[in-house]
């Protein structure tokens, strides 16, 4: 019973893994899409977001049962419990991949944004997909290093967020109503992304310490 | 023993309600401070988020609590599990509350948006409180027409939300850079203030069925 319940705490860890394997690849596919008016690879990020969402449901479902039937304490406790919120935010993580292919898509067979802020959402697009392989490696591993190394994406995206408003705000702006827009939303999908991360990452040290703490703002 | 236990599962629920009221509280204010320009209004929103954050974090770890204490089955697990996905919609209702506070205060003295879109949030701010109302009612008492009700709000909003972009991306629309900028995010902190009132909706029902589901795209 006890060897059970143990494979089923590995079997919660493994889903994770997994679920934030696929959300790399989505951010992935959907910033290169974003930057080099793909849209076939727009298409299959859009095509493949029910995926994450459904790992992520069957990763709930586990991790409630895992609570009726087992009664977990301590560690054990706290791994199901994360679980929960983790899957929520890799969830939204998904969606933000699949709302950047859609702008993608939308525009094509322009490109996205303007000449002038492309090197910013390329140093963005390059941001979110290191953060989403460390989560990965994080939720494998739980070094807190990585923890710290995503954090410090975290604020280096922020800047180039509020970059964007400087220079769509600026003087020499020169882009029509549809590029403000996609370069507002854009890059608020792209800093919500980094967001979740940074929200994970304090649930991965939550099951080490076992102090709660908030969502990231 | 089991008298505390009831007792604490109520004691769950009705902070759940408080919080929910806080919430409606927030974002009563911040579209008024929103479509007036009532600058202390929307400070008084950003600066009483941390209450909405305290409270909901406190609810997480009374929930967590119960769980390692109580290892509460059926019903009981639901309402527990439940208030830890609604405790984190909640504090991020309250964010985009505070988000729509934001936009007001940095451009007051300005109007946030033009004269041609304010119809538009008017009706959004509307129905956002009224949202965040029959949540609150629908925490209290899990009746299933209050999240019809707020499902269909939520349709109403999606609509107007489209609607912006289609004035802001039309022939007519005269705004500058940051009339665009102001108008997509605002339109999109109330849709997704919207969501996750549905999302909170799903958890309650999930109360009353068992039947775990996705939070909202």
């Amino acid at each position: 019973m006890r060897e059970v319940f143990q494979q089923e705490l590995a079997d919660v860890q493994d889903r994770l893994v997994r679920v934030a394997d696929l959300v790399a690849d989505a951010i992935d596919k959907a910033t290169t899409a974003f930057t080099t008016q793909d849209v076939a690879l727009a298409e299959s990020v859009i095509a493949d977001d029910h995926l994450i969402d459904e790992l992520a449901l069957g990763l709930d479902e586990l991790a409630i049962n895992i609570l009726a039937r087992q009664q977990p304490v301590a560690r054990d406790l706290r791994i199901v419990v994360s679980a929960l919120r983790i899957s929520a935010s890799l969830e939204r993580m998904g969606d933000m991949a699949e709302h950047i292919a859609q702008l993608a898509r939308y525009r094509f067979p322009e490109k996205v944004v303007p000449k002038s802020l492309r090197p910013t959402f390329k140093e963005m697009g390059r941001l979110d997909i290191a953060i989403a392989r460390k989560l990965t490696r994080l939720l494998e591993s739980e070094d807190p290093l990585l923890a710290e190394e995503i954090r410090n994406d975290d604020d280096r995206i922020d800047e180039l967020h509020l970059s964007v408003f400087d220079q769509v705000l600026g003087e020499t702006w020169k882009g029509a109503a549809n590029d403000t827009v996609d370069a507002t939303l854009a890059s608020r999908y792209h800093e919500r992304f980094a967001d979740h991360a940074v929200s994970i990452s304090k649930k991965v040290q939550y099951l080490q310490t076992g102090d709660w703490v908030l969502q990231a703002g």
